[in-house]
């Protein structure tokens, strides 16, 4: 189906999704649920084509454990569905309502976009868990997947409209969008039959479509993401927040790229930082200040402070004052997750009122700014950008609103 | 000074603001109000420059108009500023907080976006609410106004500095941005410096931006406004809602631009209806069935059903159901402010749950849907875009949020 087609079709059924019950939307995930699951066999199939493919094209076992589905993973991906149907449905939330002095009742009520377009690499979950995420939210959806993993895609997506054609939804709800190159620039020109645009991915691929997008567009995900250990750190705490924001899930976004110590401290902490960081395989790329403690510390350049290592690598500095490490980070944050590591209410305060990001911590991992870690219950990203959202998406997120003005014949004068 | 050095000064001066206490602000406010009034004779004298130039070049009595200032409207302008004062400040409100299970405390709190450009028509009155609507929000603006408007901007905007000054505000926090027309382009692409564009003006305007800006943009005002009268109208509020949403200020945003009549009630409605607009001035361009009723009615193109008129000139026709008038409303609406009238509640609700607009009206004047109609004090534009803000946008739609996150050492398992 050309792309035009597949556009108008999920328009349609994205006004049949912004009238549906809630209880219908539910089913609708419940049976998705259930058909991954009876295909669990055809599902694996279609990814083994897909993990072949990219094993003869030599790509990298990471990316390939990303791509890879197992009958575990596609069980996981049908609870994942299952839990979205537990949550409030956010449309017709009533966010605010008042009674104007002539008599006039407004509410801003919750109400869908309409028609969300998601493009993203090759990870055949997030095509559940999006396609879960838009329909529970009142939205069509158009999914632009990486061609390397489009086998599994297709099979995955057959999967849900399955289960909306069970639940007596239209199927175009949730779409595949495949072809050339061409249609994504397609999908991000789409004004007035794409209603948003959210790129999952690397910071090139967010940043190709920011430039190039006339469709609003959230950008999600690049974590360039600082540690500060204040001079009145407890330097255990600071200790075990650097080694699980660092070491415990490196390649995401909201894991520690650069820390930042306090000269005050850092006689005390960065020999035994240094040390525990080694044992874990990370190496650290240090200011001539950091190198003073430990050989194995490399020279930092400036492109390491901009780095998002994604990685087991490390840039670290020593700083003279909260105010230098609050210089630093503006420099170079992306705006996603800053920590400091502090007792003192005074540091506390200034950080937080400085750091200009989606998230500031005090005292605390940056790897629980995670939908799931807040509560949430569903994730769809965690937008970098200060419009609309900020932080981790869910639900509520992934709605828009309009006022109902209701009177009795009242005219302005 | 360089379009650069503007915008690093800006971005230097929305860290100050963000910061500052609510009295230091609204101390700014009264002080920018103060020094209009004080300054109201060379703020004449450059705006008569202007409007003589204006004159010269052959530019209509309508946007002379808009351009002109008196020693009223600087009035107006100083007594906006002073209400702006009176506004709650949005900044650090908290829009939700909790406790997670392990103890974290979370709360969602209102800050400002950082630097705001604003791009806009020949309306000098339009420089003094920007200027202090961002301020209050705590958001430094860069005003890009029409040349036209030049050297009463500069007189407006130094003003607004001056008060700046007296409260201990950096002055840099309301700069005009003058230059040939790559300067836009600057500012529409000036990532990283500039946090929101918001256009204000026409179509032509709002596409430019939209297209050519990589910068997050709120789209405002194009208004293709409908009055839907059903077969179960009260048609004299019909007829009141009519006339006053096309006459009373015809060239707004929010004015009614198409009236589309139940066939029901087409006998009883349309020919006092047309006799009425007749008499106010109003053309009507209608279908075939509502010539029938007037000699007057031209007939209705395509074009017209496009037409966002800003003038006495009113589209028209009837419909069979209201089926049909919804798709109608479907087609050719903007998104702006859609109104049906009908004492039917099953009417009603089907038109509310169908339109996709800012403000779906029952029984009111489109005419209302206004930030000061709604009560918010002071209103920046009205969205018609879905993301982050639509409708009108007051103070707290000027803001962004940020997550603070504080724990006692917690990491993720």
């Amino acid at each position: 189906m050309e792309f035009l087609d597949q556009a108008h079709a999920a328009r349609y059924a994205a006004r049949v999704l912004a009238q549906a019950p809630t209880g219908q939307k539910d089913d609708a995930l419940h049976a998705m649920a259930d058909v991954l699951v009876e295909r669990a066999g055809s599902i694996l199939s279609a990814n083994g084509d897909d993990v072949r493919s990219a094993q003869t094209a030599g790509t990298s076992p990471a990316l390939i454990d990303r791509l890879r589905l197992t009958e575990a993973r596609i069980g996981q991906m049908a609870s994942g569905l299952r839990d979205i149907a537990g949550l409030a449905d956010p449309v017709g939330d009533v966010v605010r309502g008042w009674t104007t002095e002539n008599g006039l009742r407004i509410r801003q009520v919750r109400v869908p976009f309409g028609v969300i377009g998601i493009i993203y690499e090759a990870r055949p979950n997030v095509t559940a868990d999006a396609g879960g995420i838009c329909l529970k939210s009142g939205n069509a959806v158009l999914l632009r997947g990486s061609s390397s993993a489009h086998a599994s895609n297709v099979a995955v997506v057959d999967a849900l409209r399955a289960g909306l054609e069970r639940a007596g939804l239209p199927p175009a709800a949730v779409q595949l969008v495949p072809g050339p190159r061409e249609v994504t620039d397609r999908l991000m020109t789409a004004r007035g039959l794409v209603d948003l645009l959210i790129p999952r991915g690397g910071a090139g691929l967010i940043n190709h479509v920011v430039e190039h997008s006339t469709v609003p567009v959230i950008e999600t995900g690049t974590g360039n993401c600082h540690l500060y250990v204040d001079a009145a750190a407890d330097l255990d705490i600071a200790y075990d927040i650097m080694m699980n924001a660092k070491t415990q899930r490196p390649s995401v976004c909201n894991a520690l790229e650069t820390l930042l110590v306090h000269r005050d401290v850092a006689d005390a902490f960065l020999p035994r930082a240094l040390w525990g960081l080694g044992e874990a395989g990370v190496s650290v790329h240090g200011d001539a200040r950091t190198a003073d403690y430990s050989e194995a510390v490399r020279p930092a350049t400036e492109d390491d402070f901009e780095a998002e290592w994604l990685s087991l690598d490390l840039s670290a500095k020593v700083v003279d004052s909260i105010d230098e490490a609050i210089e630093h980070i503006r420099r170079y944050s992306s705006g996603h997750s800053e920590t400091i590591v502090t007792d003192s209410i005074t540091a506390s305060e200034k950080f937080v009122a400085s750091i200009d990001a989606a998230a500031v911590l005090v005292n605390a991992s940056s790897r629980f700014v995670d939908g799931g870690e807040f509560g949430f219950g569903a994730e769809i990203g965690i937008s970098t950008q200060k419009l609309h959202a900020r932080g981790p998406m869910a639900l509520p997120e992934m709605t828009s609103t309009k006022y109902v003005v209701e009177g009795h014949g009242q005219v302005r004068g």
